[in-house]
């Protein structure tokens, strides 16, 4: 079985929409091991939709089709799905019932209309459509099957699960394929490659792949079979991919942020951190503060874009200031002892950079990022030293790319530092042409 | 003339891209009126490629293609087209040449499979690419004209402006369509196209349309003509629409956010904002400070999640937490009014909400967001409130959705409510099923 996918709507060939409906319908192919071979986007015009259904039908022998499914006048592809297939439409009295029900449920009548949403393929089968009037079709032809499914994507997710899935499941006699995921942080993509280079021959070098983002590499792997045999070749995959990547991974699921896994570390400990952003201007703090429940180990910070909130608010010596400027060590180290003793959290972070387009020099260019995290006093500490903090790590670097790119790659890297300490793993390597070391974590710096 | 495009690669079948180059495509034929009928995209296969340019020949005459011209074998788009005109692939020496200098410029020899940049398809007219080693194609066909173009945004937008859309220009003779944008925030989708309506039959109703997303609605238009025809039509639209939607535009470029018009009156006036947020934790910060040059108004901010720094960094009186509870009026205005005190700024904004999805009560729900905008303190004041602020609006809203878009809508509307003070305009009616109201102006709250 091979697939090809359809999305209708004139609206999709505008210049602001994308057919997404597309990557949810693949993910479930992918489960089922079926192959997407090519896909489609057509305006609401009978005689293209039919024409590229022909022509698909070359091509793949499953057609998923979205949208065009709606009660009005441009919605047309009930119409022209039935024409590629050279058969009827057809009121269907049960289809209707359905539909006038989901309006009375909502006190209304329905709309005249609404009618035209009744009208099956001869021959088809009605998929239920509990989140919408729109049901879906189902038609098996001699040239392979077409499905036909709204282009709202609540809706096209409801019977993705109770029609396409079941459907696709039957046909591979459970037999699929599943993705599984490590993600890594804050390393080049070169060096995730080299390590886990030695693992491609044994377990195949189709079955893994990297995928670079800015500051995050995904590494995904797929294993065939049924359910249970494909869950546990992902499970030894995931486990040799971690042997070689050891601790730069950050999370195994997909949806799961950096600033997550951070914030249930801290959670577990009873510990806690505060921020201090310069050049990233509060994008920490609203990464830190997307995951609900936060406020359990983040009091907050201070976003000290100018060097007197540096003062007033973080303590940061105006002669530190002076002396080294804004963008140093000593005021990154400063900042975030700062936040840390004044918000009252165990841990600090501070991030003071240039992240352009103005405002590099030769000394310190654009893209060039001062970043420490500060802890409690080390237990050696003298007394007067008590209020102090001790710095578990800065590293300066200088990220390549945009101001937007800058800044998100110094929130991702200051996550990282606090995970890798917090874990007890080793610092990492810088990205770009970092410069990035490692402090001495004893030494008292307030 | 009637346009397709195909974008060509394996990895644009899987779960996680899509072709977003066809939306920059789109819009140079936009421009010069050329409608696209349909979009495809097909994997790094031969036979597959050509089948599927036979079948959009069926649909149109100018066929864009992207990708699949590297070096590697399993770039088969010179192939596949080659195959589908019926025409051979040579070796173009001058070609050859000119990669191997790009190569030397860098002190490095062309490696070997670079030569196959070199074949060029027989007839065809070589388009330079001086951002990359891939040169594209122009074929003219009796069924019409395939470009090919590399897949890499940055040579694909190269290619564009030198070759594609001066040869659309001479197509149309200069005639085309080009698109205006008005931008507001924070209104509901139904008042602006209310408001908008009066002008639909003059304007032409196909020439107008409104596209909502959270929190901002993007009004477009549409001329065709000549250049200078269709700007003068253009600005007059603009102008149509601005007089029926008033001060709620806040801009008529796409690319520009609120955060850069607030930031652009600040700096023209010469005042400045300090921010205290506490359930968007540092985003509008974010917002403000993605702004290059945005240090001239911006001092910085307080991210005030706990209550204790709300206390210690904000001076909210803890009585006023313990009787009104942190997301309540009166702790937004005393967080506004600290921020702008403590830090020096002509206005303070505070933001205290549910931001969810736990946390809601029945007198707070989730989505329950106050927002306070303060300034300097009326002319009137007595000398012993000199140091106070006077408060500007207050609005209590309730925003529908989910945890990320209650934060973005309250970035939004509070940026929105101080453009519109800034502006001398009135306030705006609350979106969802806000109960915003605005008070007194003069009133003295710190």
């Amino acid at each position: 079985m091979r697939a090809a996918i359809l999305a209708i709507g004139t609206e999709l060939l505008g210049t602001d929409r994308l057919d997404t409906n597309s990557l949810r319908l693949t993910q479930s192919l992918e489960t089922y091991g079926v192959p997407l071979v090519t896909k489609a986007v057509a305006g609401d015009d009978e005689t293209q939709i039919a024409q590229t259904l022909d022509h698909l039908f070359t091509q793949a022998d499953l057609l998923l089709v979205t949208g065009g499914l709606g009660p009005t006048a441009d919605d047309v592809t009930r119409q022209a799905v039935a024409r590629a297939l050279r058969r009827d439409l057809c009121f269907d009295d049960d289809v209707a019932t359905g539909i006038e029900a989901k309006f009375a449920s909502f006190g209304m009548r329905m709309p005249q209309v609404n009618r035209r949403q009744a009208e099956v393929i001869d021959g088809a089968t009605v998929l239920a459509n509990p989140r919408g009037t729109a049901p879906g079709l189902r038609c098996d032809d001699e040239r392979g099957t077409v499905f036909l499914f709204p282009g709202v994507p609540t809706e096209l997710e409801g019977m993705i699960v109770a029609d396409l899935e079941p459907w696709l499941a039957e046909r591979s006699g459970g037999a699929g394929r599943e993705r599984g995921m490590l993600k890594v942080a804050s390393l080049p993509e070169s060096t995730v490659e080299e390590r886990i280079a030695p693992a491609y021959a044994e377990l195949g070098r189709e079955n893994v792949s990297v995928l670079a983002k800015a500051g995050e590499i995904r590494v995904q792997f797929w294993a065939a079979g049924a359910p249970a045999e494909r869950r546990q070749r992902l499970a030894q995959m995931a486990a040799r991919l971690r042997g070689l990547l050891g601790d730069a991974v950050f999370t195994d699921r997909e949806d799961e942020d950096l600033a997550a896994v951070v914030g249930d570390l801290l959670r577990r400990r009873g510990e806690s951190l505060a921020s201090a952003e310069s050049c990233t201007g509060g994008w920490l703090g609203r990464r830190i503060t997307a995951v609900a429940g936060s406020s359990d180990y983040y009091p907050g910070g201070v976003v000290s874009y100018s060097n007197a909130v540096k003062e007033d608010f973080l303590g940061v010596p105006a002669a530190l200031l002076a002396e080294h400027g804004a963008v140093s060590e000593p005021v990154a180290v400063a900042m975030a002892a700062g936040a840390r003793e004044r918000l009252g959290a165990t841990y600090g972070i501070g991030i003071t950079g240039v992240a352009g387009p103005g405002g590099g020099s030769e000394e310190k260019p654009v893209g060039t990022v001062h970043l420490a995290l500060v802890g409690p006093p080390a237990a050696g500490a003298r007394s007067e030293d008590a209020a102090g903090s001790a710095l578990v790590e800065h590293r300066r670097v200088r990220f390549p790319g945009d101001r937007e790119r800058v800044r998100w790659m110094s929130t991702q890297l200051a996550l990282e530092m606090l995970r890798r300490h917090l874990l007890g793993v080793g610092s990492i390597a810088g990205e770009g042409n970092a410069e990035g070391r490692r402090s001495g974590a004893e030494a008292g710096v307030a």
